[in-house]
């Protein structure tokens, strides 16, 4: 049975589309980067500041969230955008990349995962039909099928087994979510590492099931910009043109950029808060890291072109001095800073489509990148 | 010489007076909480937070800024109301309190106090001349004379021996602020420990000498609460009527109105941001623990008939759950939150001034808070 398609594509160029996905939250433009609210909250942001830099809509982690608050709780809330106060579109994750990275005594089977909270060492079980209950109770508008990412290198055979594997969970994720609210969603996961021809197989297997829209996942964990695009361009054309494509935890404005030039939607990535939380900003003109003492004399702003406020008027040499200082401000305006740039590329990116001018924009834009931060004086 | 004075008292009721100081960089409506920006920054929040809370003023603090980024790089960078962002009427201290506080190798002698920097270990020296010079690199609004400060409780001898000092490291103040820039201003700190004796010498001494305000200093180390009203009202009645009276480092919101009724009209203390980064909030019916279990299913506000966004609209069961995961954003919100109680504590004391009100406002607001929290459900 086919699932309801709620993604309206406005313009293509080339391979890279620009269109609109309705939520039961609201509406998101793509190609969407989703800033990630790990457990419930986006750090060193008012959820205010996250919406006024252009955000559509945010990731929420399944993990964190099972394990504190819990998602029965947050269901008597009212569900994680009541709770949060966050009243946008979210997609939440499986929690199954998380249970692999930070939980303790992971078992793994055919069923699903067995762990230990990192928090409290409390026992825990996530199977297929379990991640969908929890991200039905938070109140998603977009949910993840549990899947197994392998970190990369990894032997041919264990990326095969995970594929196999999350193949079989898809189908379980779908008849668990037949259920679910209307109007919410359910996305399938590609995986199959860098190994073509299994990257073409979880894409078959995944269209087959059918799902609302399709991620890619087991990306960005450890290969080469190349080796990753090249997956993407091994999947992308198996996936129905008008099924919203999310490429998950991707990442650097380089690597978003190349992978909308190779049809992706969709992105998640926590890099924009946790590089600003560590003094580094990304800017127009490269990334620029602020604990360097060249910027602490300097009286000019990051970016003097910005329509961002606090990238154009802050002094660098005050920018520099928070971090320095390791003060709180320093890593709230960095986070803000960087969300407000990549939502800026974004925009970027959303018009350039829409005006046949995405080849140019992508030239520019590179061009910026290569040019690098303003001359110290 | 008699100092110009830009206080402008507007009511008063029994003790309690309100009025305008005007300072450079604007208007400070008296009595007035002043929250401490210690590096130059508020921790968790934005200076439009700071502002919007209904703050006129803040305190910066020498110490810190003097060793990072440096007096003379804030001077270059045009003060610190440019180089933050803040651009309202600053008052900083002297320095001295801190390097007693948390320097390290202190050696304190008639010429002033040499030390060791806690961040780099750095050697420094601060007399009163260079106390004075670095605050008006620094661009102050108020400038305050270096003092000794003792830690209570402490022998007879030695308070007296600080307070004579202060006393005399207020004159050569007051020598070097003489060319100090236009409508900036100099407070004198009246010492003597617990001692009503040596307070009243100490103010008679201070006022001898002449300042633009005058300080009430060394109360609230360690003291019981009826010690320091004791000590304003041994000060207070000392002092010229028509000049600004600050207690540093006061105190609680309890504090703050008792030494109200007793005729101080400025005050400071880091306690709404920092108790609010340890989950507590100060609300119309007491503080209030969000770290506590009781409220991690709870729905409502922190107090539904606040004026203030965040906390009438934040669930306690959100609030909670920052504050159990460390989230940056508990923070945040309660710094916020806390700043906001305060400055509409400091607005409700100023009306009631002003309406001849004070005595009923004293005994409304005392039992709202030994009324207590809202009952768990």
């Amino acid at each position: 049975m086919t699932l309801p398609n709620t993604f309206e594509l406005d313009a293509r160029d080339g391979e890279a589309r620009t269109g609109r996905l309705t939520t039961p939250h609201g509406v998101v433009r793509t190609p969407a980067f989703m800033p990630v609210g790990t457990a419930g909250a986006m750090k060193g942001l008012h959820w205010r500041e996250v919406r006024d830099a252009g955000t559509d809509i945010v990731l929420g982690n399944t993990y964190h969230l099972m394990l504190r608050p819990g998602a029965e709780r947050i269901a008597a809330l009212g569900g994680l955008q009541r709770f949060t106060g966050w009243n946008g579109p979210m997609l939440t994750d499986s929690g199954g990349f998380q249970v692999m990275s930070l939980a303790q005594l992971r078992k793994l089977g055919e069923g699903g995962v067995t762990f230990r909270s990192h928090i409290d060492g409390s026992s825990h079980e996530l199977s297929p039909e379990r991640s969908i209950e929890i991200q039905r109770l938070l109140g998603s508008d977009i949910a993840m099928q549990l899947d197994e990412c392998v970190r990369l290198p990894a032997e041919r055979g264990d990326i095969e087994r995970a594929m196999q594997l999350s193949l079989r969970w898809g189908e379980r994720s779908r008849r668990a979510f037949e259920t679910a609210a209307e109007g919410t969603m359910l996305f399938g996961i590609a995986q199959g590492g860098d190994v073509p021809e299994l990257r073409r197989a979880s894409a078959r297997g995944m269209v087959e099931t059918g799902f609302h829209g399709y991620a890619i996942g087991g990306l960005a964990v450890g290969e080469p910009q190349a080796v990753m695009l090249a997956m993407i361009e091994e999947v992308a054309p198996l996936l129905p043109a008008d099924r919203p494509r999310y490429l998950m935890g991707v990442g650097t404005p380089q690597d978003i950029l190349e992978a909308v030039k190779r049809g992706i939607d969709m992105f998640d990535c926590v890099m924009p808060t946790r590089n600003g939380r560590h003094g580094m900003a990304f800017t127009r003109l490269g990334p620029v890291n602020l604990a360097n003492a060249r910027h602490a004399d300097d009286p000019r702003p990051l970016d003097e072109q910005s329509a961002w406020p606090a990238t154009r008027s802050y002094a660098r040499a005050y920018l520099h001095h928070l971090v320095k200082s390791g003060e709180t401000l320093g890593a709230m305006l960095l986070s803000e800073i960087n969300i407000a740039y990549y939502q800026h590329l974004m925009a970027g990116i959303r018009d350039a489509i829409a005006q046949g001018s995405f080849e140019q924009f992508w030239e520019q834009t590179r061009a910026g990148w290569a040019q690098g931060d303003i001359t110290p004086r």
